[in-house]
């Protein structure tokens, strides 16, 4: 039985996040289902492990730990070394390891804040809403668009110049780009990516990755509106 | 002359963010004065040291960074030993560092979107309005107001166990707290940190340190409505 437990379902984007940190290394893990529909993850068992009472919940023995980049941290420094992986940028210099840092924050703090709203309007509030019946907010989505294709512009110029964000390897920074925007991708404007090719190719080549594969075929990608998983 | 250069105006939660490191870790540092009411930050000259055309930029020697998180890591990793600080846990074992990064998470991700709104209706949302007259969004208030009385009450709990977020020693997590909570407290809303007398008693030991103080007597504790500064 392995000491590493990851509590939540893993369509949803957080837990998602730290099952693919645990694939890319190989880790083991064990997957505890949360029946968020039921209302579990509130429950004083799951409020436990997340005082937030959010998604994931992350056990590796005595520790728990919850916020899934810091998880995501975690695996990599405890589980990363054997596969050969320096995703976080450890094993070089100060300064290699604070441009992943830095796009690690850009992810965070102006891509996420950009696509998201489209991932919540097209997907995430009809899917919530019983009955379905909810229709995206059309301004909501017209103005997270203009934004994204700002934050898509700058990526563009960054990866003419190196094959990642952080430079010629993969990293952490990358990687975080793949639960918000494997859901965007199924929605009506996946296609503004194709106005950008190099970020295009990098998303294809993210996408690529055995251990995506593996996580993102969890994540549905018809969604019926109102239809609950 | 100091090769670390900050480029940005320190009446701006993330230049403060990036000095109060630069302050707590006593590197040297120059401050060059970024003019964003006449649209500075957007110009080639500041774009190419931040393509988001955010604040702030970020200078040493050849490395140019941007995103302030980002920015203060490697400011401690770079000048952080000679204050004899450990303020990351990277010293720490791993599972004392993946606590740093959870409570770092959760001020980035829980405590920094309930505490925000707050001060965005009350202070900047009024201040970048030119003639001035704009007034809080009562409703915006009301509901971040619950929404950081949920985060502080998880605070008080975890403060009852340990003098800090992350243990009994001072981390990034916590510092990362100070330029938003200090905007906060000069809002009619201060008050409601009297409700959690752990979390009260946690912000003024913040605030009573030396590099603290120095940082926040460029923040301006009184705003004209409409005003720029």
């Amino acid at each position: 039985m392995s000491p590493v437990k990851v509590f939540g379902h893993p369509m949803l984007t957080n837990v998602a996040r730290v099952m693919l940190f645990l694939e890319e290394v190989g880790a083991e893990y064990e997957l505890v289902p949360i029946d968020f529909v039921a209302g579990e993850h509130k429950r004083s068992q799951h409020v436990q492990l997340n005082p937030f009472a959010k998604m994931p919940g992350f056990q590796d023995g005595d520790l728990v730990l919850f916020e899934s980049r810091a998880i995501a941290k975690y695996i990599l420094r405890k589980y990363g070394g054997t596969a050969g992986l320096d995703l976080l940028g450890e094993n070089s210099g100060i300064e290699e390891l604070a441009v992943v840092d830095m796009w690690t924050e850009v992810e965070a703090q102006q891509y996420y804040p950009a696509i998201s709203p489209v991932v919540f309007e097209c997907i995430i509030i009809p899917f919530i809403i019983p009955g379905g019946g909810a229709t995206p907010n059309r301004s909501v989505v017209d103005e997270s668009l203009e934004r994204l294709r700002g934050v898509l512009g700058i990526y563009e110029a960054r990866l003419e110049k190196s094959s990642y964000l952080a430079g010629d390897s993969i990293s952490f920074a990358d990687l975080n780009h793949i639960p918000f925007t494997f859901y965007f991708m199924t929605t009506p404007y996946a296609k503004v990516f194709d106005e950008y090719p190099k970020v295009k190719a990098w998303w294809e080549m993210l996408m690529a990755r055995p251990a995506v594969q593996r996580v993102c075929k969890h994540m549905p990608t018809e969604f019926k509106l109102g239809a609950q998983y």
